[in-house]
Formats: C-alpha cells, structure tokens, sequence
C-alpha cells in the first residue's frame, strides 16, 4: 500500500565541498588519538580578537540576544560604512550594506536575487567550490573560465568577451585575492574587468573576503568602479571571526530590496551576538596585524621549503592564507594523495579537485592559517614522509 | 556604451515578511523616543537561560569559535538524540540528525534537498509565510489547502488525497502547533495525515518548532510514525535562543547526505558559539518552565479581554505564543488596521496578509511571548483605542 520513498532532488546531487569532507576524517582520526596538523580549512587558527570576544561577552551581560531587522543592525550597518571611508576612501550609504550569515549567506542572496534559473554566470577556475555549488543548486549554468599564468591567473575583458559572444553571460563572480590561490588581481586589471562587465550588462560580484590578508600588492574594491557591483565580504577570514557566521555585502540600490525580502524569509537576520561582536573587531587592528605578521612568517616557510621537498607550480600568493601547488612529482590523483597524506604523514590538506574539475586532480591546497610552530611541523611531517 | 542594469530576478519578486516589516516600522519609531509594545514576531521576551548564557561565557573563555562540520558538532547531534529518548521515548541515531541555521535553514536545505524546481509542495493556510516565500524562491509550486475550524483547522487525510489527486503533490508541510494560530493536532490526526502521506509517495515534512510550548493537549512527533518524515526543530521557542540562529533537522537516511553536501556549500555549519550554548538548553527545563508559565498567563489575558474588546473568530491557542483573531469588527483590511495601531495607540502586531493571501486581510497575530506587563499594557491600550 504504502508509495515507494521519493528519491533526493536531482538539484541536490551537488558535489560535496571536500574541504569539509577532509576536516571530517581528520576528525575521525584525532577521535582515535592521533594528531592531525588541519590545513584544510580557511579557518584561521587564531581565536577572535579580544575586543570581539569583550564585546560578546557585554552582550552576553546586557540581556536579550534575538532577531535583529533583516539587513541587520543598524549600528553594524553603520561602522561597515565608515570602514570603507576609512579603508578606501569611498562613501557608502549604510541604506546599501546588508549584514550576511557569513558571506555563505551573501552568496545565496545574491544568486537568488540577481539571477533566475537558466542564466549563466562565470567564474574562474580554480576557484571557491561553493559558488559552483550554490549556482548548480538554484538552477544557474556555471560558466568556468580556466586562467592561465599568462594573465597571472586573472579573468581578463578579453576573455569575458569571447564567452558571452557565444552565449550571453548574465553574472561575472570574481575573488581578488583569490581562493585557492591566493593570487590577486592589480587594481588596474580589476578596474578594466568591472568595467567591462558593467559595459556588457553582466552583473560583476566581486568576492573580498580576503581583503586585509595581502603581503604583496594592493586589493582594490569594485565600489571604486562601479554602484551596480555587489561586493560580499566577511569577518571570518582577517578578523578571525568564521564560526560566528557573520558577514556583509554592499548591494547595488536596485537589489536592496529584493535582498532584503528574500533574507527575511531565508534567514530572518544574521545571528545577533555575533553582529554585537563585530562591530568591536574594527578596533582591533593592532591584534589583527599581529596574526596577519604570522601568517606572513608561515608563507615564507612554506614557500621556502615546498619547492624543495617537490611541490611545483606555487601560484603567486599576494594575499589570502592558500599555497596551491602541483602534486604532480608524487601523484596524479591529489585526491588520493591527499588521503594517503593524511593518513601516513597526519596533514589534512584539500585536494585541488574541489576547485577545479578539470586540472584539480594534480594540485594541492595547503592552509596556512594555523599557528606558526604547526606550520614547521608540517613542513618537517612532509619532508620525512615524501623523502 | 554602457548597458542598462539588468533587473533583480524574477523570483526575488517574493511577498515581504510583513512581520519583519512591521518590525522595522516600529524601531523607526523608537529611533523617535516612542514606546512600542512588540507583538509582532514570534520571539520570546526572556534572554535564553542562565546555562545557556554561562556555557556561552565558557565557550569565548575556552577558545576558538572556528567551523564546525556541516552537520553539527557531535556533542550537540547527540544530545539531541537523547531528548528524543528522554521526551518521545524514540530512539534516533545521531548519524541522521542536522543541526541547521536556525529552523530557517531547516526549510531551505529540505526544500532544496527534497525537491526539484516545478515540484508541488502543500501547506496550510494561514501558516508561516516563509514556507511560502522560500518556496517560491527555490522554484516550486506552493500548494495552499484552505483549513476550517471544521477540522479544527487541521489538513486531514481526505483533503491531502484529494488535492493530489487533482495533480500529484512531492510534499506537505504540517506545524502542530501551528503559527499564526498556535491551534494543534491531535496525535491521531497528525498519525493519519502522516501515514496516508507515506501512502501517496508525497514527502511528509514536520514543522515542530512550538514544541514545548502546549497549554491543551498533547504535541506528537511525525517521529514516532514514520521514518521518511523530516523533522525541523529549533532552539528559538521553547529554548528563547531566536538571535543565536540555531536549530536542528531529524533527516531520513536517504537524505543526510544530501543535505550534508548542500549545507557545506550553503552554510559551511552552523554558528558555533551557538552549538555549544544549546547544548546547556536541555538542561535549563526549570527556568523554562517558569517562562512558559509566563505565556501561560499571558494567553489567559489575552483570551480574557480580546473577545470583549471586539477581536472574533480567536483559533484555538493549543500551543506556540499566538493569538490569530478577526477584526472584521474594526476593519476589512488588516494591513491598514496594524499600521494605525502602531502609530495611534503603539502596539506592533502582524496583520493576517502575511499567513493567509485570501482570507488574512481580515486577521490579525498577536505575539504573547513578550513581558507580562506588556501584554497587559497592551490591552489596556488596546480598550482606549478601540473604546
């Protein structure tokens, strides 16, 4: 009598976000007592600053922690606007910023609100899985455009060009510093690319969510360019804030509301202790700069010590906390590697075949957000087991 | 040179959340120096528990607030299995159990997890207007079953056949107790619908966020009758955690994995502050108990006085912090009569447009979560008002 069960959606056959798959496993093996050095995530090893984690625990004190409007508090709303006066230089109404449940949430919003299904959106590969994974699960066609050293990894308006010649794009998703990379776009190469976009209607969404995270270079905002950008950013990455799932956006005015609809319903409002906390981690520079000078220690050990050991093809790492490499002198299955290396030599590590289909099989992501003596440990952990 | 800017999707043309509207409404009133009773959303008045707020404090002095997997953290998935035990008497492994963004993204992640876009979903009206817009944002058709006081505004199994059989339905989604009424089913009625759904093939999705919250009767769990169903539940209710965005799912087997893949990407996890607090939420059922007992009495109020103030047609208040009543008395259209009883006599309430497109224009939600001094304020305004 009874039906058979409905199968899952066809849209839900995303492909997983292996990054997590691999903390996973890593979990499985430190439930076991072994000791596992985790560079698969973007997570800094860093806790929050203390100003942050003052600022929650106040609002912690003070009383009710609930739901705040859907674009967020306005006091958030507020400081994020004088960070850009501050940090860049532009004026931003705070009638334009949305607060994000991370920059996850941003994504969303944005695909739903910009895009109906069927449209086509671009993005360089390699790059952040979730977009490709968002974009498949709302019904968008997922344009892929593989960057080359020629360009220093970079979409350019000539590349643009060419794709939506053969078939109309509707969206362009950019991250400069990239992921994962790390690699950066110049100021003047970015400039040129929104401004082509803006010339070809395609809608241009300019991830920064490394902004703040730059050793080599200037990261410039799409805000300078143009109004009809969307800009997504997020204080899980340079303020160490990720399990607080708190990030913004700065919308065009045309999708204010429609973004705001669509989060009432969706989210309802990003959490609300963790929007009180942010607000502190403007002020926390001095801190923040310090964990960023490690990072900048931990690159140099990396970048000075995989090429010897047999990683190849080292992307330029101007910024963000990624070195990704070719695998290729010990395996062409990174995703195996991966396993093994996990397993033999206790690093987690994400295989490239999470951001990029076609060539990631040969590459390699390594996180260096961790502490500084762990990053040493790895560096000796792979020099022993690779020798 | 330049093109037009294109427009916002079509599908961001959802209706608003009038609540979260009216919400906005009234801060701009505060902003004012103007005293507003909130009756508009369905957030409790109370901070979340005293252990809730010291695990909090806990958790910032331990450390880092970081991911978590995209399922959970394993200490909360299995406290969430032994409330089952503890409460229902049912065993379910943690393995199934998702601990999800607020039950906000419970719905988006079954929605898009169960459903392909053209699926037909049905849901009660009036009801929850998220269902709805999330719904349509994700492209499926929202299906609404008009419900009377006849069946006590439940949908019974009759009905379900007959609207899939006019053409087929994938889903149902059922809260018991209900919002905007707060009106229940019995554990008979919810058995029946839940079997004769499993009969038809059509995917069976509970909504038991008010649980917890019963004045009259008893609330079941699909739980107990079926392993298909998918469960959603929350911390914001009965838990008064509404701000920290934190909830869980209890998934068939076919669908965990699914939904693990789809939250990597849409969420990457749940806040994890708010992980570890809710875990200490289980063990709070004293303070919340005297909470509840405080809606108790304020649902006593309200049912004392509406009716003679001229609210008609009050559904039953089995459960949940509402009060859904007519005010065909005062006005044909509730939208009006909300905003001048924001402005005129300063209560926030939600008007009826928001659960019900046909018949709500006629109905009004008052939230009864808040203070007890409010809810008494509130009638007293409420009889100069309308005197």
């Amino acid at each position: 009598m009874t039906s058979a069960e409905r199968p899952p959606s066809r849209r839900s056959a995303v492909a997983p976000f292996i990054a997590m798959d691999v903390l996973s496993a890593a979990r499985d093996l430190e439930a076991h007592g072994h000791h596992v050095v985790h560079m698969e995530l973007g997570e800094p090893g860093a806790t929050a600053p203390r100003a942050v984690l003052d600022a929650a625990r106040a609002a912690l004190d003070e009383g009710r922690i609930g739901y705040t409007e859907a674009l967020g508090s306005r006091a958030l709303r507020q400081r994020i606007a004088q960070y850009y006066a501050d940090t860049h230089g532009i004026t931003v109404s705070p009638a334009r910023i949305a607060i994000t449940t991370g920059s996850s949430a941003g994504f969303n919003l944005t695909f739903l609100a910009a895009f109906d299904p069927g449209d086509r959106v671009a993005i360089a590969a390699p790059g952040y899985p979730a977009y490709r994974n968002i974009l498949g699960a709302l019904g968008l066609e997922v344009v892929e455009i593989e960057t080359t050293a020629e360009t220093r990894h970079a979409i350019t308006p000539a590349m643009l060009e060419a794709v939506h010649r053969e078939k109309p794009l509707a969206g362009l998703l950019v991250a400069s510093p990239a992921n994962p990379t790390g690699t950066m776009m110049t100021p003047e190469a970015l400039r040129a690319l929104v401004i082509a976009a803006d010339d070809l209607g395609i809608r241009f969404i300019s991830d920064e969510i490394y902004h703040g995270l730059v050793y080599d270079g200037v990261a410039e905002t799409a805000l300078r360019v143009s109004d009809r950008a969307i800009v997504i950013n997020s204080f899980s990455k340079y303020y160490c804030m990720t399990g607080w799932r708190i990030g913004w956006m700065v919308l065009p005015e045309s999708l204010v509301r429609p973004i705001e609809r669509l989060g009432q319903s969706l989210y309802i409002s990003a959490p609300d202790l963790s929007q009180r906390a942010a607000i502190a981690a403007f002020d926390a520079t001095e801190d923040l700069e310090v964990i960023k000078a490690g990072y900048a220690a931990n690159r140099r050990v990396l970048l000075d010590h995989l090429p010897a050991i047999g990683f190849e093809d080292i992307f330029p790492v101007d910024g963000a906390f990624y070195v990704y490499a070719s695998v290729r002198r010990f395996s062409n299955d990174s995703a195996e590697f991966a396993r093994r290396m996990l397993h033999e030599a206790g690093i987690a590590a994400t295989p490239g075949g999470d951001f990029d289909q076609r060539q990631g099989h040969g590459y390699i992501r390594f996180s260096f957000a961790g502490a500084g003596s762990e990053i040493v440990d790895a560096v000796a952990r792979l020099k022993g087991w690779l020798a």
